[in-house]
């Protein structure tokens, strides 16, 4: 399989190249920041934005993940450069691998920022997109055209809508929910942390090394098996922010109390206050979490460890 | 209430200028064939993806209808050109609307074609989107933009899923939908018709009275009614094209059997193949459909006698 990724410099997009490099893919790999993409990809550097960027990562492959992104706190700060990359490009891109390779299987890194903040009582695979974020609307319109593609046949879609993902590198990520990797940085250093939610918190997670494998999944399931939308909401483990600390704080022999608690009630609302989940579609298709808190941390300690 | 019609010279929009300013609003109305427009409001002539069109229509406006769009054939021909003007220029058109009148209400002018084809058993408020056409996969990436707009209070939105509207004038429209106003100027001369879908078919159908109500409706309803997406489907009556001719046969004193049918499947499958409908949020909010189909054929009779 000739698998483009992009974003491919970026801390999932590293991690599934190493993935699908070791599975034997043929990966072409993008990235503004090329000196990220691991080794072993051919590696076309520079922005998404730029057609003739588009144009040589497209050359010959038979897949596209497409992970490249203006993260949550990024698009804020500046929604003009997120409708150019996560809307305008994200949209050409499509146009484009259509355009050379009908039917392409595509695998677009959507968000559960697509839901918004107005959480109903449980969210399930009926539960209708409303987003708040520039990040989440963006994603949410590109699941539209993922829908509308793969309907005429141009490309054979799947929107996956990943969770909180973890744990990030210690560096800037832009991403609002950053403090949760802070927490796995600061624990496992055996340092103080501030933790800007409540330990009553909750938040829908998987390990870097199961969205992953979601991700890598998602490339050979059968279209047969997805719904209508062509969007996924995947499986996640719900857990609070302080059974959380208190697993992390477990695995690292640290102490839970080097936690303080100090919510910001709107950070709270946005990323630390998801309801039930139920993603009975996903399950069907064969997606999964990482099975149990115990192992969500193992995950994502054992990525944080290799670097 | 200074409101901002954009396509204001096309059919619906024609209808719409006339109920505003017969209830005492200050209108302005754009459209590139401005001479469509009826007296009484200030026009705006010109193209919607030209910033300076779009600039001097929402000066001084307290709510806009934006009901401008490449409609469903012509998209299709021409997807670029839906992309510019139903995709671009209605996401500027609210950017730029959110940064002249915070909060300013918008009723976006959606259409049952975000549902596309693969019609599930029946349609109620929670059927996903999934489009196939160019044209409602555009019409579906804005609703989630007027979504994102409002949740972020940046305008305080409305999307409407216009149902077929009935019954356009005898001229070409580049609605793939077009055939069923057809019917209904055939009949009205007692001319022969042949029916591109069967008379077993079944639509959902507004009379343009009644959808131009629903639209002026829209302008003044409570946010507080509408559902978190922002995005309402329209109640509609579900009839069959037999019925439909029966019916406007007998208002018009001619004969059903002047019309003749020979379906064709992709028009069948797209435009008269809808399932049963239940819009309980449209409902609750005040919105309606004719009531009978009596009552909705004699509403689109009367407004082509009236020009």
């Amino acid at each position: 399989m000739a698998t483009v990724v992009t974003g491919a410099g970026g801390f999932v997009g590293r991690e599934l190249v190493r993935q699908l490099l070791a599975a034997g893919h043929s990966v072409t790999a993008t990235d503004s920041a090329a000196h990220a993409i691991p080794a072993g990809a051919r590696v076309v550097a520079g922005d998404l934005g730029d057609a003739a960027v588009r144009a040589e990562a497209l050359e010959g492959c038979t897949a596209l993940v497409h992970l490249a992104t203006v993260p949550g706190g990024a698009a804020e700060a500046d929604p003009t450069l997120s409708r150019r990359i996560n809307l305008d490009a994200s949209y050409d891109l499509m146009c484009e691998a259509a355009a050379l390779h009908p039917g392409l299987r595509v695998v677009f890194a959507s968000s559960i920022a697509v839901f918004g903040e107005a959480w109903p009582a449980r969210v399930d695979d009926r539960t209708p997109t409303s987003p708040k974020l520039v990040y989440g609307g963006h994603k949410a319109m590109i699941e539209q055209a993922v829908a509308l593609f793969s309907n005429r046949g141009a490309i054979d879609g799947v929107s996956l809508r990943l969770p909180g993902v973890l744990a990030r590198p210690r560096a800037p990520s832009g991403m609002k929910s950053a403090f949760l990797s802070e927490l796995f940085h600061a624990l496992r250093a055996g340092e103080a942390f501030t933790c800007p939610v409540s330990a009553e918190g909750t938040i829908w997670a998987q390990s870097v090394r199961c969205a992953v494998r979601n991700l890598a999944y998602a490339l050979t399931v059968d279209a047969g098996v997805l719904p209508r939308t062509r969007a996924l909401t995947l499986p996640a483990l719900r857990v609070s922010v302080g059974d959380l600390v208190g697993e992390v704080a477990r695995q690292c022999r640290a102490s839970p109390s080097l936690v303080t608690y100090v919510p910001d009630p709107a950070l709270e609302a946005g990323f630390a206050a998801q309801p039930p989940l139920s993603t009975p579609a996903a399950d069907r298709a064969g997606f999964a979490h990482d099975g149990s808190l115990a192992a969500l941390v193992e995950n994502a300690l054992v990525t944080l460890d290799s670097g």
